[in-house]
């Protein structure tokens, strides 16, 4: 068994990583940690783990040494000071934080306004979608947990620009999140009588998850990739929808829906989590809910060569905690749906 | 391997037994029957099931011969004459319809307007909210799945009535369900723009699940227990909450909110899928969702010498798919958690 | 026109009376007070009435000598001291808070833990339901604007207390609000994904409401009425349902539901506020949203003879601003349904 | 006063222009009129109404000759044939259908596979946003009444085409609509359980709303405007969301967002229903619910050269019956306004 800790373990990350880690065969959850609720039991602060997980949070400190992993959701800069001791002593992190997901210290600068205290990390951190990064971190002590709203993206685009039928020098992302999204600290933009029956866009073309998306897509295609990106606020608690309009190039224009059909599906015929909808049919928040699934639906829109990618994930799961799990088991030799079997519920 | 079928596999009960049975252990889901659909794929009537359950609808006929257990979740008159079939067959039937569950005749033609055709297998069939009736389905080869509201209800006053404690002459139950509980059906009343942003009550004292409560409560009782039951249409897709008023008899005045407390923790303290309230607590809908969860509150009016007890339920897993599930692993002498181990979310 | 004043204009009572107000024939909106926002635009703090008021925040001194009457929307205790200054000012105060709603010190002493400390301003003060009490009202200084639940449960009960038909030594009250009746002050149990999917029970027989609804029940009947009273919090912005359950007495045994309809519809036969439900039909919160109406259903529960009302008003309009409108138009002479046309919409 | 008739008066749109008329100063509403429930209560179909617009259903024959204006609301191909009786009984109408809404019969053709059986009609009819064409319908026999969606786009881009600051070749339209877009009539897609919680595209590059889109902004430019339009089906009652992304020109790449504010906010100084927001805030369907307004906030993302635009109606009111009345108003030479003051609830 695999000794896990959670740092961070009472937002809403860390809640959900500890709800599927009971039911993971091959973890044993040795203990949740959280700087504001130290004493405290997480069931009383989460009543749905009544009597499942009667575990009394602790210090960070407290939980070091007993882990072979440690999941951390904690605020970004906060993540870098604590792989520093998990590093010590020899845990590998799996940071839900921004604080290893971007290559280059610049982009964090600009976009995070803090520097690399500890460079050294930085090098040895690998940033893992599973699907297009698998291979790199057999052994890495740190891994960058994917972003929520990249992870749909980057998953919806990547077949395209495999085949390099897209052009790269201006897709436009148009993304909505459940209010899940925006955690578990209240906020006038989060009471419900604000959020019900509303729906804005927010940070457009100015959220940190840009240099995220703009990076794992450069970075799979060799050149550089520019998004606008504009999120918005969904009166659901869970799930990310993006609509992506990507102008077909030439090689993309002489393709009938059928063949761009056939190229995502043959790019994730042998992944377990990513669906591709039928010819006219839509991906939907609905249908991944509560599971690790990516659910990617295609649209050719003949009028502009346009193509439209509709791709849903549930942000909680294959948007953080489920594929810090994904992460977890592919690091620690297990078989990577270990642990992740929900079947998101039709309704 | 238990083999398994499904009738009426595309009705909302039929759909969440499907994708809970997906990962039962000991279940090999072999069959899955509609008469609607007949000859479609059940993962293209629900896509959440896609790439997960690629089953084919079959025929009721189908299906009879190649199963050990068969679920149906069909309108009422209609599982008299499977049971007839499966009786044959040698199958067990677990019925989620209503034709099972009144133990009087009188009483199914006065709510359900209808006579029994097949009376000998009234008399096999065996009524069973696990933790009150466990021991008396061991061999039965019929058991008439409860249904929501009654089990909601039933739960929560078990205890109550085993000690002794209230008036059983007049109980009042104020109920609300999530619309899942309406069915896949088509109507005005559960189209979205109808339902949302509305809240209403119907059928009071006049809703079907009137007698059955009233049975399971006099049959703990040894008394005839009337109750006054009213429920309501809740904007949410799962879930039941019950608000429970019962008269605290001389008994049950004498004793402290404490001492009320103890009864049900006592009564429940062995069981896996009842949990009860801290004082000042609340059962939430939220903290059951998804899960075999029933969580119960308990609260004493001393102004009015009345004991309110609070009581929630997923109407479609303990109420409905789950409870079915957990009544086939008792008829099979499985664990009764096995394949029920859902964590409910927090969010 | 009627110079009018809001104080406490950034809470959501305050918030739905500027709303209402603009569109008031005859008012003339004056100012607008908020401690929290003093100086800020009100449009600025809620932007849908950005251009529509474009009004500044004022300190309550500012607003005191300009104004024919002020309503005020502040804590309990607050208002009391506010009164002192208005009366000296020679305006009408119209409080929506709790500390002009009990007759008797020592029940707002029990309820709100703190004495009156300017006794004499509560003899002038007047509790106002109109339907109920409108003829008490015409030269008070002070009016105390009822609470929400309270509304909505004596407009249902009252017409069953004037034909002396239910016993009054103990009623069941069982109310759903929206999560408008919590406010716009944040707290975990408001954030969007907490509410959201969510239903339960609060303040079981504990809500300061009852001593209101108590009060105001046997001042009608001239006996004592005992009221068990259990709120729950409804997953929708606006809107209270309350399902009654009252035992029909001898006298009201020997009526049909037709008679007992009877005595409903001539109770409020002339008021334009209050509708009756046809038989079988069942009291909505989306048939009321944004209206000052109160929609109430009767259904006779034969077997239990127990009469089982619905009632069911818009928790902000008829359970707060509307109503204090209401109140300002008898105060003043103006017809009744003055700025208070809103027709709900269907949806 | 106004003599004013309803045709397909329970059907959504329908219904809510009888809410909106009832308090429209200037109008009588006549008559009522259903296919599907001639010589019913329009109140008994929708009980918001009850009290308050007791009116019986009447064929459309009944009404003709009793109105000054009609409002029909019908499906395409129903409107052309009634245009023609109301024609020669001297009555206005103002169709809320698609049949007069496309200058061109092909378009009508190709995205209705329909053929106009009146051409003389068409060349009368005038389509018509009060803000873009108020003085092309000062003496129109028939008003082509917009769709939703062309609404709220075409009051967004209006401003960049009359100052040439945008790529007119390709725009990209990501649209979200509250269920209540899709109508009265029953669907799975609506049923509430399916709805709820859910998220999806539909229709991508497919809609009908389409060529209207690139008409009403093809005319305004003079030049031939092409859009991706991709509608979702957002889990609210009300509300339109557009987000619009359109590629700076070298005139607008020249431009600081202050100076592209500035174009929009002379637009629409003069007009009472389009608010232009504040720099750094966001459209937001809440703050124009239940409301005639149109909200526009624009983003520049300099990163990319692009121009978002979001822009927030209520598809109900000024994408449907409050547009209706607006253009009622004008052609019968009342302030736009008159009727249409409602202000948007805050929640």
């Amino acid at each position: 068994m695999i000794k896990v800790g959670i740092i961070g373990a009472t937002g809403y990350a860390g809640a959900e990583l500890a709800r599927l880690l009971v039911n993971h065969p091959e973890v044993k959850l040795e203990a949740v940690s959280s700087v504001s609720y130290e004493g405290q039991r997480i069931d009383d602060i989460y009543p749905n783990l009544k009597e499942v997980l009667p575990m009394t949070l602790e210090s960070v400190d407290a939980i070091i040494p007993r882990c072979d992993v440690v999941f951390a959701s904690v605020p970004h800069g906060v993540s870098e000071e604590m792989a520093l001791k998990y590093k010590d002593a020899g845990a590998v992190l799996i940071d839900l934080g921004a604080d290893f997901r971007l290559h280059n210290e610049a982009d964090y600068n600009k976009w995070y306004g803090k520097e690399y205290k500890h460079p050294e990390l930085h090098e040895k951190a690998v940033y893992c979608i599973p699907e297009l990064h698998r291979d790199e971190i057999k052994d890495a002590p740190i891994i960058g947990n994917p972003g929520c709203y990249p992870t749909s993206i980057s998953l919806a685009l990547m077949p395209a620009i495999k085949a390099g039928i897209i052009d790269l020098s201006h897709i436009i992302i148009d993304s909505k999140s459940g209010v899940t999204g925006a955690g578990r600290g209240l906020t006038q933009g989060t009471h419900y009588p604000d959020t019900n029956e509303a729906f804005a866009a927010y940070k457009a073309g100015a959220h940190r998850h840009t240099p995220e998306i703009e990076q794992t897509l450069s970075e799979l295609s060799g050149e550089v990739v520019k998004v606008t990106f504009v999120p918005h606020l969904l009166p659901v608690n869970r799930g990310i929808e993006s609509t992506i309009y990507a102008t077909l190039n030439e090689k993309g224009k002489a393709l009938t829906a059928e063949q761009i059909d056939a190229i995502w599906r043959d790019a994730y015929k042998d992944e377990r989590f990513v669906r591709i909808e039928k010819a006219g049919s839509y991906a939907n928040i609905k249908n991944v809910r509560m599971s690790n699934m990516c659910d990617i639906s295609l649209h050719r829109d003949d009028h502009c060569d346009t193509l439209i990618i509709s791709s849903c994930i549930d942000n909680m799961v294959k948007g953080a905690a489920g594929q810090a799990i994904q992460n977890m088991n592919i690091r620690f030799g297990l078989p990577e749906a270990t642990g992740l079997t929900m079947v998101p519920p039709a309704f």
